[in-house]
């Protein structure tokens, strides 16, 4: 494995889910500065930077890869008088950390969003946010591994998230590994659902949220947020602190990923539309704080309205990293 | 060919879109009469009547399969003194108008829904609604065609329509050997397309649609009806007399077909989730009149309230028919 490998693998989504992404950026940095002939501290942090960027730009829209960066990068300076060694073990140090703050934010996430599902509610989900995007129990489907171990007995649908599938292929396998009972349908199919009365809450992921509690995540989430709304169905953001971007005051600043047409000309290698017909593919979309229920988050349980409420949030990431 | 190889087609989707189904239906019953070895008109009309109530149980929603069975089966009861030969004959008579109406009636709906499109415009559709749903034009899709051929400078964004894949494989091959500009989506980003203002009207066709304009189509059809009262989009059914069914008040009462598990479980072959998660896999869903701006018929273009504005069409449909 090294940087180029990396890049590709969260370029191709073999590693994907904002948290996931954010922990590979930082392993990322420990690669690059594992082989490097770097025989100062000024010349590692030169090195770190050059592949802090070139890492930066496998996607653009999940802020978690820059948050833990940007962690990275602040460690090398700190430390930029110390011996290469000493520099390289602080490192390890902080990805480690990274890690651990994952696991125990997932944990916490979890605990508080279960405070929000009733025994015998039936849930839907977007995409993937489980263990596969986390170190540890996932975000919005922590929440529901929490209230099955809770012992509250819940009923779950699982968008298929097109074009790539990950509600299908991820979710529905760790939602049936964790004994929950997970009926998958078409992304199409969950307003007809709502209708019909059938979904209690939703709980989904996020890739970015801006300081008013906009919140991007796959593209989809904002078609949902809309039909909750419309149906009365709660809508339920589940994030780490890390997938805050305090620097953004709404969505409209968020950057979003279009991706290339043959994810959706091409199914898993199967051609299902015709070769020159145009494509548009949003990785992502926004949803507005206005259709957002509440922010689950590790330290607590967030509402609207987000401007005032996300700024004890803002207080604790200045604690945390010593920055905004 | 025989009536079980044309159930199976119509039951596969080989033959798919309401008006086709019709048509199908039709041509069904001609296959059963023409090798029936009926002596006298009440044995012909016997076994048209097994022939017809068979082909009613491949496909419960599109109600023009109905429509169909019962003209050719009144056609049949009509002539049933005369010889088996000139029932036939009838017969094959009835189904060719069958054809030549939906023909006709196609191009009418062209021509009024036409109206409602201006140069500039850029609309979205959903699943098939063309000539490969129809004897001709299409109904949705016709449109579209119509207003391409009167000079107006359109752009289409067709959602793929999961999970079957009728606007990714079908539409959007219909639209470019039109020359139309053309960008396929996967459904769950049209909602994306609205809030940015980029979607000016939507198009589809329907299955069946009740007394009070409560209108069943393929699923996904509703969410985006929802999704365009939300952003104020202009949401219009097209549809022909056939798709009517009168003797419904509501929505409520449209049986709505669902289909196979393995359909959503797997893609042209391929399995993208677990063998065995559940699956709830409607083919169709119904939207509410309130959220329909207007409904194109061959007979004009109708408006809300629906249950007086389509006073008109059923007693149209009762001159015809001779009955409701």
């Amino acid at each position: 494995m090294n940087v180029e490998r990396l890049w590709r693998a969260i370029k191709k989504l073999e590693i994907r889910g904002a948290p996931a992404i954010g922990i590979a950026g930082a392993l990322g940095i420990l690669l690059a500065v594992k082989k490097s002939p770097a025989k100062t501290g000024k010349e590692l942090a030169a090195e770190l930077r050059r592949a802090a960027q070139y890492l930066a730009s496998s996607r653009p829209t999940a802020v978690n890869l820059f948050w833990a960066l940007e962690r990275m990068e602040c460690i090398a300076k700190q430390n930029i008088a110390k011996p290469v060694s000493e520099i390289r073990k602080a490192l390890v140090g902080e990805a480690l950390l990274i890690i651990d703050e994952d696991k125990k934010s997932c944990r916490a996430m979890a605990r508080h969003g279960a405070q929000l599902v009733k025994t015998g509610d039936t849930i839907l989900t977007h995409c993937n946010a489980g263990g596969l995007a986390t170190a540890d129990y996932g975000t919005a489907l922590g929440v529901l591994f929490e209230a099955k171990k809770q012992g509250k007995r819940i009923k779950v649908y699982a968008d298929e998230t097109r074009p790539l599938l990950q509600g299908a292929r991820l979710t529905t396998w760790e939602l049936l590994h964790e004994r929950i009972d997970t009926t998958l349908i078409c992304d199409n199919m969950a307003a007809s659902l709502m209708a019909k009365g059938r979904i209690d809450k939703i709980f989904v992921g996020a890739d970015r949220i801006a300081r008013n509690g906009d919140a991007a995540n796959k593209i989809g989430t904002y078609s949902l947020a809309v039909l909750a709304g419309y149906h009365g169905v709660p809508f339920y953001v589940v994030a780490p602190l890390s997938t805050f971007d305090f620097t953004i005051k709404t969505g409209a600043g968020i950057p979003i990923e279009e991706r290339d047409a043959e994810e959706v000309r091409t199914l898993m290698g199967k051609r299902i539309a015709p070769r020159d017909v145009k494509v548009y593919n949003p990785a992502f979309d926004v949803t507005p704080n206005a259709l957002i229920t509440a922010i689950v988050t590790e330290r607590g349980v967030f509402r609207r309205p987000y401007t005032i409420s996300l700024r004890k949030l803002i207080r604790l990431r200045k604690v945390r990293t010593g920055k905004k």
